[in-house]
């Protein structure tokens, strides 16, 4: 497959970023034929079609998100009112991944600003593991924490499936746990929790009304992250999934298969125009941070999906960025508040 | 799905199926080609091809079979010797499912072969979700049991899940627990024990030397007990997957793209010539029971694949019966010496 992966998809590139950067007019959701009213949120119906369209929906993640959030905040309020419990996530970060970091000053952020109260541990490159487990038992046994998120990826000298395994379930808000991940995989299995990125992911496909039953949905990636439980998931709502990895032969002619496609492989434009089948619905959720030295931070993030080409043959896609980033956390917290509730037996 | 089923796939039916039971003659191995020596065993590579053959390989699971349960009775017996251990094997089985009945008859019959003492709770049909757990938690407890088996389905009245969740991991030999099938689902994760089906499957295609690394593999159906964890076995072994269910649009379309085939529908001969591409390798695991008066038992098994066209496709497939069945139970076996051998440490 890496024979077939590009760091840039046209030689108008930087005019497609600039493009993609710009917050007011092209995100702005379009009015289209196949939408029964407008583009965002519930009200609105996008069946998968079969043709191409010159201008493809842009699903945008981060105004569905801060619908969550709202919502989530309001909820969080009430229960306060209503029985005195203030909600708490804690987070486990080990050493100085830069993108970690941002992820999680990102989520204390949206933490405060719906009322849940952060806890965090910030421990160095080279901890111990028992440092971590000993961290997470104490959240674990901690009444004022309903949430525990232990930062991925970890060191390489640690056990990652150990310290998972320690999470408390009833904690377990990133939906790491294996025995999550097993009843996400059972049929009438209960997941406690389902990871927040494919979470997002399907919380999109739905708040756009994209029929998932019955179709064709290839998933490019399968880490135990995003691809492999975003493939449960859609196979959970009656999709017929394919997984697509390092291994494959032909990708390209398998995501052309695609009715849903859903690309976590951190390869920037790998999915090329000639990829997408005409009128399919693409979420992209890998991205790579690209240096440019015209960019104040000095890179620019750079999904999977090159966008240029994809937004002439798909009939939906999630930008980079606003698209379903923004998702992950507002899933996160919506996770944080249905544990409280669980624990509280909150209605 | 539904309206592409058949319950014959031609008019020769009896012929081929008095022709499907011969036991001396079609199903022996036959040379060919692709085989670097004999069909059988791991002696010989079974390249998977692009052209159809006039005669495909039998996969004799039977024979296979046979052999895994003779290397277990040696290790049986030098467990035994060595430190005294007798291996037990306990089965819960509730209600009278005639194919519940039969399949634990003949676990009871190959564990006594292999010199595996076998334990059994026979429950009423009417019994309470609280009996079978008692029953769990007995063996859970009882250091002579190394493995135990909840014989599925259950009634409808009693949580599966639930007595599922109760058995204990270390002698889930079944390996349907949900934290069992979550370390199968992960990257990284290390199940204790895999499904018998399913692993029967992978190891016929082992055993055969049948490549799975980077080949397109489709798997009919998505239960807990063969689709699913089939599914999860043949990614970890880097295959490309495609789970085919009853919601799938155009399953004949998919099927035909499989370099490796698992079906585990339970639809007699669902599966034409037309559905196979040339040199695919079939393993049919669904069977069903017709009835056949001609029979001394009243009926006969039919399985998934229509054989009479598939074996003019196909490179290789499994027979019914002589295929995956008998596999079924020689891996139940593995799982539970592997679960003696950890408990008591034995090497």
């Amino acid at each position: 497959m890496a024979s077939l992966i590009f760091t840039d998809c046209s030689s108008s590139t930087m005019l497609r970023h600039n493009h993609l950067n710009r917050r007011n007019g092209s995100y702005l959701p379009r009015p289209c034929a196949s939408l029964r009213s407008t583009a965002s949120g519930r009200g609105c119906t996008l069946s998968i079609r079969s043709s191409s369209s010159p201008f493809a929906i842009v699903i945008n993640g981060k105004a569905e998100a801060k619908k969550i959030r709202d919502d989530i905040k309001t909820e969080v309020s009430r229960m306060k009112e209503s029985i005195g419990v203030v909600h708490g996530l804690a987070v486990i970060l080990v050493g100085e991944n830069k993108e970690s970091a941002t992820y999680v000053r990102n989520k204390k952020k949206a933490c405060e600003s719906a009322g849940i109260q952060s806890f965090e541990v910030l421990l160095p490159e080279d901890s111990s593991e028992e440092e971590v487990l000993r961290s997470v038992s104490g959240f674990n046994d901690d009444p004022c924490v309903h949430g525990i998120l232990v930062q991925l990826p970890l060191p390489s000298h640690m056990d990652e499936q150990n310290i998972l395994n320690a999470v408390s379930i009833e904690k377990d808000v990133h939906g790491f746990h294996p025995l999550n991940i097993g009843r996400l995989a059972m049929r009438g299995g209960e997941p406690l929790f389902v990871p927040c990125t494919p979470k997002g992911c399907i919380e999109l496909l739905h708040r756009y009304n994209i029929e998932i039953e019955g179709k064709r949905a290839v998933v490019i990636g399968r880490s135990n992250i995003v691809g492999m439980p975003a493939a449960l998931l859609l196979q959970r709502e009656d999709a017929t999934i394919t997984i697509i990895h390092s291994r494959t032969e032909n990708p390209e002619e398998i995501t052309r298969e695609a009715d849903i496609l859903i690309s976590a492989a951190g390869q920037p434009n790998m999915v090329r125009g000639s990829w997408i089948k005409p009128g399919a619905v693409i979420i992209g959720v890998g991205t790579k941070r690209v240096e440019d030295s015209s960019d104040a931070r000095g890179y620019r993030l750079v999904g999977d999906i090159c966008y240029e080409e994809a937004r002439k043959v798909a009939s939906a896609f999630t930008p980079v960025p606003d698209g379903v980033g923004p998702m992950t956390i507002a899933m996160l917290l919506l996770n944080t508040l249905a544990s409280a509730k669980k624990i509280h037996n909150f209605q």
